[in-house]
């Protein structure tokens, strides 16, 4: 590369963003459409509606914007490849979502009934207890593994550096998840910074990322600079969520604010909240955090405890630390202007959530 | 090739199965113990040991055979190759039957307790009904999908032909399945057929066949033939199969000669005597099949029903003519010796099941 002389203007950060989710879009509905159900069936061709309405509908786009900003870091120029990595990433989490949702028995995302709900159909004998599971779960199940099935042929034939971070990406969001589903009702800090570690922070920020550098042959030291900005941001991106999940406006998140309460989700804040509350504070928290008849106004009870307990003030400095050292980490690393842009923006979209 | 004058003595079949068996096996072992999981725990730990033997001892290895045997038949040397595809195939059927048994609620596999059953635990707080999934039912889940992800490590970027006709049996095996859930508890032929024909002759037979053969540069007339074989074969088989589920030995089987009934798995068999069964033999097919307090006495009564229907004369009648069909293919389709003697032993044990 030549000296910094005189740049050419680049394209406003937002003008790529909206780019590049459009042709995440586009690339989705025309790969789902290309992969019609093999087998002629109403119920099977349902299944897949719902699929594909999951999927093209659904989600910020955040692991392929993450994914083409890494490629763009790298100095990549060709957009073809990290779209459809991207858009091989957002289908794969379209499968981890409809799952997630099964082993919460959560009702509702994106404001919307979760699949295995709109899948579930009345028993056919009612009388019969029957040890098999309900139709609307196995269904689910199987169009998330179809979803993940068809994120691995998107992905394709990439070999090398790139399907090598995808392969471990899957093995570290699976193993986050498997802790995750062990730590309900069971909150413990350093057991959910884990989670947030591999469920979140390395899943849905670092390999994006990596996976995109990778694909427009980025140096191992450039790699190991999103690692050191991807980590500390997917941090804070996860601890974040989990404020909104308590304390956030449901016309935003896009689920009842109840939910992650009444599920009993051990998040770093309750763990907190847990660890630091006494007396009758922390009997209300045993007695109401994961129990699915929790009002308003036991909610509210909660909320108080993890704002008295100083759990919301110690999540929000965690969060403001790991921002900080992101962008920090941003600032400093060897990438171009554009994608230095395009990133700062989105490190303070994920954090702030504000957008 | 030059023409047939005097052919070099070929390895005898038997030889050869074994020893592709024992490459696939050290291969599937090798492959999971490079792949630990991401993060030290010890319930996750325990998951891995679970899958490990799940897919280690289990299972006759009749997809990596038939794989094999798929590339010999097309003139392939190579024998790595197809060792590689056929253990992913073994993986990835590992995370089908994972999935499977969670679906049909099945306390046993191979005579050994299910994955979901071995990995269940207690509630910590049993005085919740909470609607999350049992934590086994989950960790089973994950399980099977981190054994789906390490199939496709393993298939490796072949592209081309094998890898699309890998990504076609996954979304037919899907398939098949989804509609095999919908049809527990409400039998008929025709829709029992079909589930057969996807969930296990395309996916148990003709895919793994043709995937040797591609990975073996097999012409397309040759991969037709092996549809032609194929097809027949795994349906036989697979009615082989439902007839050992209700009339076989368990100690064969591995799994209680009453699973089937209880679970009101809806086979051509128990179709046909649906079919045909009236009066009071048909109240009894309705109240007991299906019914997870059926016991010997009444499986005794429904095993009398199927062979007064003649339904049992009928599947073996649909057996005998697949079995010919596919062995007539056999015999006339332009592959070596060797490959034909493999497969007509193949075809005979998989219709057979006596061996």
């Amino acid at each position: 590369m030549t000296a910094e002389v005189a740049e050419p203007p680049v394209e406003p950060v937002d003008t790529t963003i909206h780019r590049v989710r459009t042709a995440v879009d586009d690339l989705l509905s025309e790969f789902i459409d290309a992969h019609p159900a093999p087998v002629a069936d109403p119920e099977l061709a349902e299944g897949h509606r719902l699929l594909r309405e999951f999927v093209v509908k659904g989600g910020k786009r955040i692991r392929p914007l993450l994914c083409y900003w890494g490629a763009r870091g790298a100095g990549g120029t060709d957009e073809t490849a990290p779209v459809a990595a991207g858009a091989a990433l957002e289908l794969y989490h379209a499968g981890l979502l409809i799952h997630d949702d099964i082993m919460d028995g959560s009702a509702l995302r994106r404001g919307r009934p979760t699949l295995h709900r709109s899948l579930a159909r009345p028993l056919r004998h009612p009388g019969i207890v029957s040890s098999a599971v309900p139709f609307g779960h196995s269904a689910a199940v199987l169009l998330g593994v179809l979803a993940q099935a068809w994120a691995d042929e998107l992905f394709g034939d990439t070999g090398g550096a790139p399907r090598r971070l995808f392969n471990r990406m899957r093995a570290e969001v699976i193993a986050g998840q498997y802790l995750d589903i062990q730590s309900h009702l069971d909150p413990d800090a350093e057991r959910a910074l884990t989670v947030i570690r591999y469920k979140t922070a390395k899943y849905t920020v670092e390999r994006p990322l990596q996976i995109g550098g990778a694909l427009a042959g980025a140096s191992r030291s450039l790699l190991e600079s999103y690692s050191r900005f991807g980590q500390p941001l997917g941090e804070a991106f996860q601890l974040r969520d989990d404020v909104l999940g308590v304390f956030g406006d449901p016309g935003v998140t896009g689920k009842p604010v109840l939910d992650d309460l009444r599920e009993g989700k051990a998040t770093v804040l309750i763990a907190h909240a847990f660890a630091e509350a006494a007396g009758p504070a922390l009997r209300l928290l045993r007695a109401w955090h994961g129990n699915p008849d929790l009002d308003e106004k036991r909610a509210a009870d909660l909320r108080q405890i993890i704002v008295d307990t100083r759990a919301l003030a110690r999540v929000e400095t965690m969060i403001d630390g790991r921002a900080r050292t992101g962008l920090e980490e941003l600032r400093t690393c060897a990438i171009d202007r554009h994608a230095r842009q395009g990133l700062t923006l989105m490190a303070e979209r994920l954090t702030h959530r504000s957008a």
